[in-house]
């Protein structure tokens, strides 16, 4: 007997056969049908959320997790316009990305298409939703969406809504398909779908990431942690180290390219970290360091060996200082988690160094951190940011989304 | 303590943010000294491998696995001519794929670096040691061999030659780690490597690729079965049909990219199926097929339903009639494993339909599936054809043995 998740990957598949084939002008009026439907059913979803919030209340869920679920008026018109947004983005779908003729005349091309059936697990925030709806259905994907139990009704109206805006282009509704049963069994049972899912992209917390790529045998598109590192070198101008640690560490605590630690090169430390120290302290920060760094600034308490591999998503911050960009790059690859790290340095050679050696997704030199992000890349769209090698590394745009196939022409070639 | 895997992980680790460094010149002078040193203690690696091979006889090993086993002074040098052939290659390290400059004066740019530890599974053959490493080394990666415990002296006395090899170069020999201790336990810590070993490739048959997908923890590229089918539609050419099919089929029996199955159009069966069964029975190759087919040729025997799904790998074909091309493709999708599949037509629809609709790594128009090869497609060098949709599809040269890093260049930017 096929169960309820067979079920699902078995309809998202024989939909991800239509979304395969679908021009990307339908695709577009899609996306703009599905907009206008959230933005007509806002009350409905309203209602239905209303209902995930009243639960998490009497359960005494926190406030900050209460603030993600919490949808309103403004919230569903941002969902809408992220459709729109995705609908005006270029698809990636059908490009050749080459094409070349061999010395027997076989044409041989390699052209990007969907991946099939993608699914993502998410918890509590019902926007992503919508979003991953998005991002699924331009690069010609079927979604299988699986949300937190928190949000399931407002989950429930919000792929109520996308189906209505489907059903009005004639588009096929299992094109976006909710797991409604959110028992963890039927979440295990989606991590074993090889060959009936072709990727999971998990979206939220460290603990989820964690569970999803340890027990699937789907291939995981990991996003992540990020413990981001400033290394200001010798040469650093010390008013542009500072701007660029104290905006690398508090223009939004919380994310995950902000700065969760600061190396400075020992030259430059008695000059730079004062300075640094007033900033971060304007905006609260607890600075641990080690104890050269607590011999520059009575602000600094000490850090423990925990906290060079800590990331605290908070106003805390680590400093280490160090005597050689040698020094700094060893403690940066063996403590980061290959997010973001930035020096800042006049250098040259130091520049490129740091740049060579750093194992990271994006490795920056005299900027903040806080650019890791499809939208800053210029992508218009991000998925998440991959602290993975395989497949797509940080920012995310659509093209994640997308595999490639091989196409030859011929005229009767065999092999000799 | 730290377990020999994890020293393993902990040497080839540090070995790699070596390798990443090293110019192209000295990754091919290290090459050209390990493929000498190969062709001159050839005499010591064949008497190890005499070693395996009298183990395996005595233990009444199949003829056909003692073939793949056994060295010989041409097998040596075939090996050292194929790191030879790696050293001629382009090296991909280093390729920037772009850089923009986006509105805030940021240079963002993709540039191609190598995935860090590359860890390798595979079975009896020996020259696999020699390839995997020569490929991995190219790419700037640190190679963590583990091959069969059957070919464990001539893998040892491989990896010897090798060391001694990067040891005349001054290179560090950690940069190939063979997996000396081939017990399930070293095998099974090896798959849950998360975060040490950057990527597995296993190579070999179906149960060791199942069994490294179905329980790693590390990212796979899973290269694999070639359940590969052509389709001779209404229109086709018959003798060119009758042709690609013998090629496909008979050409070279048991290798993935091997035509399996059969699927022929209703309305060109009675013309092109006895051209195909004379030039299949000159090969011996036993043809089963459905009760239509069976109507047309005499020397075809009954398919069952698991003829459809099965990669025989031997002289042995199935063979179904369709009425249309919607049919044939939904049954070619509904039973192959993404490797290769073929048209035969001359209908400019239809080729472009089943290019189209087929969801294979390679999709072929009136050619034989037995190109699906990293040399055929002009590539140098072949880690393997893979058969997933992450990272790398179809026949994989060097390229897929490296990742990207984002590098930023900016001038004191924050965000705002």
């Amino acid at each position: 007997m096929e169960s309820y998740m067979e079920m699902l990957a078995r309809l998202a598949k024989e939909a991800s056969r239509t979304a395969a084939k679908l021009r990307t002008d339908d695709k577009n009026r899609g996306l703009l049908a599905v907009a206008d439907e959230l933005a007509a059913q806002q009350e409905m979803i309203l209602e239905e959320n209303a209902k995930d919030v009243e639960a998490a209340q009497a359960k005494g869920t926190k406030q900050s997790l209460i603030d993600r679920l919490a949808l309103s008026e403004k919230r569903i018109e941002d969902m809408a316009e992220g459709l729109r947004q995705i609908a005006a983005l270029e698809d990636p779908i059908g490009e050749v990305l080459y094409m070349k003729t061999r010395p027997n005349g076989l044409r041989i091309g390699q052209k990007r298409v969907p991946l099939g059936v993608v699914g993502i697990i998410y918890e509590s925030r019902p926007n992503v939703t919508a979003d991953a709806f998005g991002l699924c259905f331009k690069t010609g994907n079927a979604a299988i969406l699986r949300g937190g139990s928190d949000a399931i009704h407002s989950n429930q109206a919000i792929v109520r809504a996308i189906k209505a805006g489907l059903r009005k282009v004639k588009l096929s509704q299992d094109l976006v398909l909710l797991v409604e049963d959110t028992s963890r069994d039927v979440v295990n049972e989606m991590m074993k779908m090889h060959g009936m899912i072709d990727v999971l992209i998990p979206r939220g917390g460290a603990g989820l990431i964690a569970n999803v790529v340890q027990n699937s045998t789907v291939p995981v598109i990991e996003t992540g942690t990020g413990n981001c590192h400033v290394y200001v070198d010798a040469s650093a101008d010390s008013g542009m180290a500072a701007d660029i640690v104290e905006n690398a560490k508090t223009q939004r605590m919380g994310v995950c390219n902000a700065c969760e630690s600061l190396v400075i090169h020992s030259d430059a430390a008695g000059e730079v970290l004062p300075k640094i120290v007033t900033k971060l302290k304007r905006h609260d920060v607890e600075i641990r360091g080690d104890e050269r760094a607590q011999a520059i600034s009575p602000e600094i308490v000490p850090a423990s060996e925990e906290d060079w591999g800590t990331e605290y998503l908070d106003a805390i911050i680590s400093v280490k200082i160090v005597d050689s960009i040698d020094e700094a790059i060893a403690h940066i690859n063996k403590y980061n988690t290959g997010h973001s790290e930035s020096i800042v340095t006049k250098d040259y050679d130091n520049a490129l160094k740091f740049q060579d050696e750093i194992d990271a997704a994006a490795v920056y030199v005299n900027a903040s951190t806080r650019f890791t992000d499809g939208f800053e890349f210029g992508f218009g769209a991000e998925i998440g940011i991959s602290t993975q090698k395989l497949h797509a590394r940080g920012p995310m745009g659509l093209k994640a989304l997308t595999t490639t196939k091989y196409i030859i022409f011929g005229n009767g070639q065999v092999r000799k």
